[in-house]
């Protein structure tokens, strides 16, 4: 089996035991996206045609599934959960200026920044509201904090721009804000409708919060390796965008003073010179200072973290199946 | 008295009426704002130098006073509404493309598009955050709820971009959508902390909803008259940023069918022009077929409206003050 098809089978996996679930989850999403101006409509279709590998909502409903079912609350919370981050992906792709996404022109690229800036309001409107609309007031509460903390991460993205200075500290409070907090309050979210884990809520988003930045940490790994995962995705997107992320910070950190500076004047005695053409000495620096393997060791140790964060769950069916997520996202990247 | 001075002193009279509770909502409003990273101090700092004229939650303020005093949350309501109000503006400035706001250059000019777009998200979430963080989830409901119309009225100003098919009846919807909605919600909260207007509280929002629509078509209004209330902005914005206003719509429906063909020939002559270039024109044919004075009777008559929607209010101090804030929204534009 390829590595491709293992990564996919881990996720394919774990979408069978709540195959039902994220089927109501689909309608229940399409219901929620209903309604709004002919652009609107127009831009939903588009953006539902995209191909979501639907892993927030399949970890809230994990999360959430116990022996009695689940609660048709939870189904409700994963729609605006994904409605919430397909809000910020809109923004963000505007931000960065992005042409594609999830397989399709990105909302900005098709119609153009304006649109994509409203969309994005209205998205994230619609998805509160809906919560609103069913007293989940709770899951109001976190999800506007996440978002806080989302728009947090851009501001900080926006500051650290192209700055070869930033931290491993600052890098890892960026993608807390911009990922894990997320991934968090889905876990979290997910536990709070499931009766048979109530003295253990805690868990689920500390666990969450472990995963995401997995997640965040194997898809910046992603943009130096240039895998086989997507083809034909080129790499060096964040680079050029202007985000220096774990690989080359490791880089940095682990390469000889003298190659170091070398480097960064490299850089820096052509500023002028477009971004892009720098990626050849950036992705050849990181491979010669064994960035992207430092990244993946955190990715695998954070993973280890995230599974012993399970251990006060009740029976081992649920925290089993928890732990194939983790496998899944850390597997992503080898 | 100039008509400009006879209007500040109406908004000066009922500011004064709860200059404490305006004290304690600018003290309010800086603690909501605080916090975050150096990039949103900076803009938040230059926001809050902006001079806005506190309309709104001057409303809410009067509408939750009472002889009893006035209870603390709806001075957080008056900052966190103030809030969302200008985080919209942040964004509507970057879809317009607007060079300053308030006296000052906009964020998109100052710091770019891009922080424009982080920054009214940042603000958006702080402010309902706020709200979460306090309990108030019934103020949380009905602004997020407001937020999704605004959004939606933004998105069909951009459908409606340049449409001089645009109806009188589109024209109130989105004014309903973008202005009257939040106005409508801001009484509607402020009476939500009013013991004494427990029976009639939908009056507060009724009585909103009419006085954002007159202040939305005296808006509109200004921008044709090139008034003197302020001194140097220039006329013809909306007609530049494609935006289909009243006096205009009223213009063409009262044209006869000659001269409303000629004029729309004229601009479809010139398809490439500048859509600044035919601003004269518009001028000169709105003042020739009445489309200002239209436009402003109609702002009389739902002034009217808004008043007559005070009449079920006890005792009749509270209603009087509310009166003055419709004629200070109508003599604007005269």
């Amino acid at each position: 089996m390829t590595l491709l098809n293992r990564e996919r089978s881990q996720l394919w996996r774990l979408q069978q035991i709540v195959a039902p679930e994220l089927k109501r989850f689909e309608a229940e999403l399409a219901a929620v996206m209903a309604g709004g101006t002919p652009l609107v409509r127009e831009i939903c279709d588009h953006l539902q045609r995209g191909r979501s590998k639907r892993f927030r909502p399949t970890l809230l409903l994990l999360a959430a599934k116990h022996d009695g079912g689940i609660d048709d609350r939870a189904i409700l919370a994963a729609a605006c959960v994904e409605l919430v981050h397909t809000a910020t992906l809109v923004h963000d792709d505007s931000i960065d200026e992005a042409a594609t996404r999830r397989g399709l022109p990105s909302v900005n690229r098709a119609w153009g920044d304006h649109a994509a800036l409203i969309m994005g309001d209205y998205l994230y409107a619609k998805a509160i509201d809906a919560l609103c609309c069913s007293g989940l007031d709770e899951a109001v509460h976190r999800l506007v904090r996440t978002t806080l903390l989302m728009s947090q991460a851009e501001m900080m993205q926006l500051e650290l721009r192209r700055d070869l200075g930033t931290s491993e500290e600052q890098y890892l409070q960026v993608i807390e804000y911009k990922t894990a907090s997320l991934i968090q309050t889905v876990c979290d979210i997910g536990a709070s409708f499931n009766p048979a884990v109530d003295g253990c809520r805690g868990c689920f988003g500390d666990f969450g919060r472990q995963v995401g930045l997995v997640f965040q940490i194997t898809d910046d790994v992603f943009d130096f390796l240039g895998d086989e995962r997507h083809l034909g995705k080129p790499t060096g997107q964040d680079w050029e965008e202007g985000r220096i992320t774990l690989p080359l910070i490791a880089a940095l950190q682990r390469a000889p003073a003298a190659a170091r500076a070398e480097f960064e004047a490299a850089i820096a005695e052509r500023p002028d010179a477009p971004w892009r053409s720098h990626w050849p000495r950036v992705k050849s620096f990181v491979a010669a200072h064994g960035g992207v393997d430092c990244a993946l060791r955190l990715a695998r140790r954070l993973g280890e973290e995230a599974k012993a964060r399970l251990e006060p769950l009740p029976g081992d069916g649920q925290r089993r199946l928890l732990e194939i997520a983790v496998d899944y996202v850390i597997n992503r990247a080898h």
